[in-house]
């Protein structure tokens, strides 16, 4: 009863968290964003960090959704398995003390198949309760780790990552293309050559040297590389997720500008894009999930 | 004329050098490698550091191989391009300073085509002059940077790098596999699986995220990850290689360690292995430059 009253949804990634007061009227009022992710809080330390949250937004009952349910998080909350849609992430709740709710992930587990989200789901679950996307289509899901999720039945239907973000971060800070990789990507013509090439899917373990080898050669501009990588690794993205089929629209959740660079690569391959501002999702997701519990 | 009386050949990479004294009869007989890489050679100190060289191994010529010729190096040794044989790479060689010669490397640089080498040319010239390997085949010379080079008329003809050591290093050291990718890869029955995965084609960013699902769900053994994640790499490097064809034979060139597991998953392609120590290819090479230098 006490969560008809109003809550505190936080979204608690591995280094960053986003937490935000709903009031009863489920309109969020209250909101803030910082870098106490997972793995900044001690060992026991987060009843204190869910007390401070509360002492920011008020004394309300808490969901937490993202890494926060993960291994490394504050208890495991396990994953529920594949078609997964509102009413199994509700059952799957896990509650380290009274009035906090910690979101199962969801696992694409079914037959020699291993994929893993936790974060995402409340998004998806958010966007397909709200209907803000239809209850059969494809997502595209970028960040660290790109999500390509399959909703069938207004539900979640089944997955793959792609460690692109990831990737390009760590030839950013510690290959050997990293003098190459400063700038930020922008969806310009470097870029579309990138995807272009991606999307030919032959290699991109292959490609990435060429980005130095064509610098090097003059065949390529240095400011050029890092929209190009960007490309290439996004392009080779996009290929892998097309790969199981799509009726020609591509729904791309998340944060603006990683959906931008997405749209663009899906619109290269062909597909119309639907950009879909995730933060939005997850209010949604969160007070779906709110809403079921008694 | 001096060169006839004796030099000494020098392997200068990025992070490590190995020196060979080479007598008069064309035999090494003595060396040493250590960690003093160009990296480690503030700048202007190339003269001192080739004197302690000369200091350990004796007044000689040198010749010098490998990153030293690079941009980042002593001085730039222009690349000369595909096809290269040995004439080629003597007609390049570049004198920092008397009775020092630096050997170019070599680019892939036809039409759309953009690859460098520094340092592989060496072995392949030696291993082509001395009949170690036929004049028209196909070398794998795996390493930080596989190479994967097509030998025709007894000159370099065309080659592709394929960046596997270095992202398996990078997803050792930083990635979210980092924990799981401690131990040594070995060549069997896990290494096996990924080089059948790798050998598939369907991605190879999506493939490296689910080694840690497989963990997570309980589908794969925390132990075998490192060896599967690497099986995973070279075969989807090996599949890259053969993409161009062969006769069914592949020359394996470089250090016993990695040319095992190249060798082991060309083997599961149904290719034939021939695997060749590069630091006798090296000598071979470095003798046949010093013979022609008049």
């Amino acid at each position: 009863m006490r969560w008809a009253q109003g809550f505190i949804a936080v979204d608690w990634g591995t280094t960053n968290r986003r937490a935000y007061s709903i009031d009863r009227e489920m309109r969020c009022v209250d909101e803030f964003e910082d870098g106490l992710g997972i793995l900044s809080v001690p060992a026991g330390g987060f009843h204190d960090a869910v007390a401070e949250i509360r002492a920011r937004l008020g004394d309300r009952p808490l969901l937490l959704g993202g890494m926060i349910g993960s291994n490394r998080g504050w208890i495991e909350a396990p994953y529920v398995s594949c078609p997964a849609g509102l009413d199994d992430l509700v059952a799957g709740l896990v509650w380290p003390e009274p009035d906090v709710a910690i979101v199962p992930g969801v696992a694409d587990d079914a037959g020699e198949r291993a994929d893993v989200m936790r974060g995402e789901e409340v998004q998806l679950i958010g966007a397909i309760a709200a209907r803000t996307i239809p209850a059969d289509c494809i997502v595209c899901h970028p960040g660290t780790h790109n999500k390509w999720v399959a909703v069938g039945g207004g539900r979640i239907a089944a997955f793959r990552t792609v460690m692109t973000g990831e990737l390009f971060n760590l030839l950013k800070e510690h290959s050997i293309l990293a003098d190459l990789l400063g700038p930020d990507a922008e969806p310009g013509e470097p870029f579309a050559a990138g995807v272009r090439r991606g999307l030919e899917g032959d290699g991109i373990q292959a490609e990435l040297f060429s980005v130095r080898a064509r610098v090097l050669l003059g065949k390529a501009r240095r400011e050029d590389a890092a929209a190009y990588t960007s490309g290439l690794l996004i392009g080779g993205d996009v290929r892998i997720g097309l790969s199981s089929g799509t009726d020609g629209q591509v729904i791309v959740m998340g944060r603006p500008e990683l959906t931008e660079l997405y749209a663009a690569a899906l619109g290269i391959a062909g597909q119309q894009a639907v950009e879909i501002d995730g933060e939005r999702c997850f209010l949604d997701g969160a007070i779906k999930i709110a809403e079921r519990i008694q």
